[in-house]
Formats: structure tokens, sequence, C-alpha cells
């Protein structure tokens, strides 16, 4: 899991909270409650979230922040005033009653107000308890509106992470030869953007560790005849870009580069086949049809891709399933993989 | 916040399973759902918890316990087996459905099935969809008690942690001297450590910067007659002790050795009256009303202490509005503290 980053640009912010407050007025529904760390980056500017005590914040229909933390934990929003007005609350008071005087004080007293859909169900529980006249209902849809189309701004954040992501796999095919440890390469790696004031944290594996999806970088020594698999989240202004690629040490087998043809042409058929009106699930069976075709089809163990943003997987999500049509600004992985336990593996 | 450890002892994972399932016979319900990372690792064995897919867990009435997780990510539970019956789930299925089945087949196809209080509202609305014949209630009560009184074998742990954090205060108490920066000091403690193989991560707060509460290690260099707050979770086996220790920087002044004589004494009175039947809030009150008798009643911001165990902060919680009294087997921090911004800081 990757953590949620510090901060976003707050135009970023600014223009998330008035598309929130436009689909508020539209649905007749007062305000929206933003619970989890990525959806408090989102709308309130930090990622500042409940721990063991009521951190919080809403958007109101005319576009008002409203934010709750603990007084002792004040500092912590810092920059977040910038956004949202900010309310505390001491140890000894209801943090929930003390959220619902400040959503009346912006005016919220009645009326609907939309719940984050990953807000702890007892924090719903507490939330419900604490307000007579305040309806509260899921806000699951709203916030997901809002976050699944990227505006130019966050869609050119995720170019220059992409494009930092490739100096990272251009500087790395350099590096990859038999003997050399998946650590050593990650640390030279850190090193080498250490140095340019960037953290990079990519995921290196080896031979048979590549055929286990999201297995840690480890002590293993790259051999003659492996594939070695990077997976690689580039966090750029608050926004992460997940790129993956396959390298080959020394000469790999002809079932290695057949793996790597057929993964090569899935990735660029779904890419090609992705445009606005296209549902998800299609571009999934474009790209698993072809992996099929050529017996690899109980390889490719896991979804096609998923959008990206504040958080490294966020929807749309590419499988099998998702009815849901691509649309403008949407921001997604293509990512087939051919995962063959003990042998061969290849992701891009 | 702390990450939750990979792993806490096997045989305490058994006993709080043993008392959650003695606990739902007791109180006729077949099965608690177990969502949090912190729930998992109690109760499961694993932190693995939900990201994007569902990870979750159930333990029955007769004490087995049922684990989901993706298809392709099941290497990542490797270990929990010992304790659970995994059944994964395909990228284009309903995973809460893929759940009710493999509830179903540990025996658990009707009746009332508790659950986890920090489920996501969306998932508790998707489990609840995902079957009629059982009626999910509120777990948040059962989880807790298991929790709230840590078993002899835990307590045993938790001192071994504090003994560590003691060598980690002694070691530091060498080094603290005008000139030298937080940063140092902390690197020096990491290099330390990690010649024994412990990973460690005070927050170590000088000067002013003392009187923020969870403010991160920084550049500033120490002066002579700064107060140095340090701040640290030592995990052990999964454990987590919380330790605080306040240095003099050269000679104290004459408030700082006030202040410092007055949380020792609040500090010291508050442990003195802890006792199985003491309300939690009146260890609070006499820990406070000391320090406001000492005229610093305004910078003792927050509540005096909370428990810990998996996590570093977690129930019972020490503040002036919890009247739940303390029982044998409960572990909490004792952690009074005067605050005075720009000033003199003394927390232990």
């Amino acid at each position: 899991m990757v953590p949620i980053a510090p901060s976003i640009p707050e135009p970023i912010v600014r223009e998330n909270v008035a598309r929130l407050a436009d689909l508020l007025r539209a649905q007749d529904i007062a305000a929206c409650v933003v619970f989890d760390a990525s959806n408090m980056l989102a709308f309130a500017g930090t990622p500042h979230a409940s721990w063991d005590r009521l951190t919080c914040a809403a958007v109101t229909r005319d576009g008002q922040v409203v934010l709750v933390c603990p007084a002792f934990e004040r500092p912590a929003v810092a920059g977040a005033e910038n956004i949202a007005a900010v309310t505390t609350w001491r140890e000894e008071e209801d943090p929930f009653a003390v959220f619902v005087r400040a959503l009346g004080e912006a005016g919220v007293r009645s009326g609907r107000v939309a719940v984050d859909g990953r807000i702890w169900l007892r924090a719903w529980d507490a939330l419900r308890a604490a307000s007579r006249e305040l309806k509260f209902v899921r806000g699951e849809d709203l916030i997901r509106e809002v976050r699944i189309c990227k505006s130019p701004a966050a869609q050119q954040i995720l170019r220059e992470a992409s494009r930092r992501g490739e100096e990272l796999f251009r500087v790395l095919a350099g590096w990859i030869e038999p003997g050399v440890r998946e650590i050593d390469l990650h640390q030279r790696l850190q090193a080498h953007f250490a140095e340019k004031g960037l953290a990079v944290d990519p995921m290196i594996q080896s031979g048979p560790n590549g055929a286990i999806p999201h297995n840690p970088t480890g002590q293993r020594e790259l051999r003659d005849g492996d594939n070695v698999v990077v997976d690689s989240v580039i966090t750029h202004d608050g926004f992460n870009n997940d790129l993956t690629r396959t390298y080959a040490v020394g000469t790999p087998t002809e079932k290695a580069r057949t793996a790597y043809r057929v993964v090569r042409e899935a990735h660029d058929a779904a890419i090609a086949a992705a445009a606005p009106g296209v549902e998800c699930r299609e571009l999934d069976r474009i790209a698993r049809r072809i992996i099929e075709q050529a017996g690899f089809g109980e390889f490719f163990t896991h979804r096609l891709g998923h959008g990206m943003g504040i958080e490294c997987h966020e929807p749309p999500y590419l499988n099998g399933a998702n009815t849901e049509k691509l649309r403008e600004g949407m921001c997604v992985t293509i990512e087939p993989g051919i995962y063959v336990p003990g042998s061969i593996v290849t992701h891009m």
C-alpha cells in the first residue's frame, strides 16, 4: 500500500471542492462528509485522517469546507486552513457532536448529508447518534464521481510522474546483469534518485520471485536467463503513477521471448482500444483474449489495470466484470502479465 | 501512525480466537467478522487487510477462522493458514459473495454475524447485500472485549519492549548536548540499534518543537537550556510499547525544573492510583489536578494515556470522560505533559 502524499496542488483541491458542491446542489444534498485519508487530501488539502481520534471534514453545497481535529493535534493540519475552516475538539468532548455543531455553523442544520463510503461503521453510527436533524446518507458515488475523472492539471502531473518513471527504467537497464542482487539494484536506484531529491521504492522481482505479484524486493541474485520484473509507483505532486517493466538477464529463453511478445501485443491492443464509451471489461477482454489464444490464459491472474491518482489503485477498475464506460479524463494503467510459477514472468 | 507488525506469536492469536468464540457462544452469535489490519493480526495471524480488494476474516462460534483474499495475492497471507482456512476470489467475482459462501462452508448459514466496527461503511453495505440468511450486527464490543485485557504472554512481551526502550533512553542520555541536531540523534540511535537488529524511530523534539505533540524529528540544533522530549514506540513481537522521556540540555531553567517536578508528581500519583476497579477518568483527574494546582493546567492539552498492544494507541483511553473501570490485564500508558508554546515542555 502506497501512503497518501502530504499535499496536492491547492488549485486541484479547490476544483474538487467546487465539483463536489455542484453535485450536492444538483441532488439537493446539504453536505458531504469525507473521512478516508485520500478523500481528506482530495477535498480538505491534508491527508491527516482519523487514527484513534476523529479527524474528518465536510464539503457543503455552497462550497465551504469544515474540518474537525483534536485540539492538541491542530498543528498537524497546518496548511488545510487555506481550504477549510478548522474546528478542534478537546479530549473529553464527543468529537461527533463537535463536528455536527461545526456543520451547523456552516449553515448545515437539516436535510441530507452524504457520507464517505470508507467511513468506519462505528463512526457512521456515532455520526448518526450525534444529530436528529441531519439525515446521513451514502456519499460514495458523489466522491467517486469527482475523483474518477482527472482535470487537465492532474493529468499533467501524472504525465510528469510517468516521465520520471521512464528515467528510472532507463537507468536500471544499464545495471541488470548476472550476480547483482535485487536489493542492490534497489539501493542503487534509491541513491541515484536521492541525489535529485526524489524518493523511489520499486519492487524488483527476479526469476521465480516475479511470479508473486506485489512480492517485496529481496536478496536474490540475478542469473543468466532470468526475467526481472520491476513495478514502481512514482509519486509527483501527490499523484501516483504506477509503471511496470520486464527485463531479460543475458539471453532470454525462447519461451520468455514468446511470453514477452504476447504481453506486449495484449498491452498495445488494449491501449489502442481505450477510448471514451468503451466498457472497462472490454479492455480486459481484449488483452485477455490475446494471452489466452497464445496458451498463457491461466497465467494472467489479475485484472488488466486500474485507475490512478491520489491513490495508486483507484476506480475505475479494468476487470472482466466492470461494465462502467471509460470517460474523458480517466487515467488508468494497462498492465497485462504472464506469471508462470517458478518460471518466466512478463509484466508491463 | 505506527504500522501494524507482520506477526504476533501464534499462541496469542489462538487464545484471542478462543476467547472471541467463547463470547460468541455466550451471546448466541454465529460468527464475528474482522476487517481492520489490527484485528486481522489479532484473530487471523496476518496484518494483511483490505486495500482496494477485499481481504477479511471471520471467527466462528466453534473457533474456526475463515479468511478470504484475492487469488493472486494468496502468497501475501502465507502463515495465516496455520490459523485460518483461506478462500480466494478471482478478479471478476463478487468477493463478498465468496466470503458468505466460505462462511457457509464453515457452518455459518443463518443467525447473527457480528462485524468489526472499523469495517468501511461500503463494505458493510456489500456484506449485507450478499446474504439474506445472515443477520449482520455490530461486533465492536466483542472484539474490544478480547483485545482490551492482555494475557500474561502479551504482558511479558510489552515488558520486554519496555526494557529495550529504557536502553534507548539510557544510550541517548550520553549524546544530548548543545549543537547536535535532532536528526543527528535520530540517526545515531537508528545506527546503534540496527547493529542489534532492532528498528527504532523515536520522535525527538527540542526546545519549542516539543510543544507540538506528535511533531516529527527535525533539523533543529539543541541549545543550552532546552528541554528535549523523546517519544518512542518500541515494537517487540508485534506489540507496541509507547514511552516518553524529557531531557535537559545543559542547565535547566528554574521554571523547567518546576514543570519537570510537577509532571513527575502527576505521573507517580496516577501510577500509584492505578488498580482494578478504578475509573479511567479518575486517573486522568488525579494527574490533571496536580498539574492544575501547580498553575500549568492549561498546558496539559491531551488525555493522560491510552491502552497499548497490537496498536500503539488502543482502548482503554485515560481521558476525563471515560467511566470505564480498569481491569486486570489492561496495559496503559501514563503520560502527563506540560507544553508551554515556544517555551518549556515536559512529558513522561
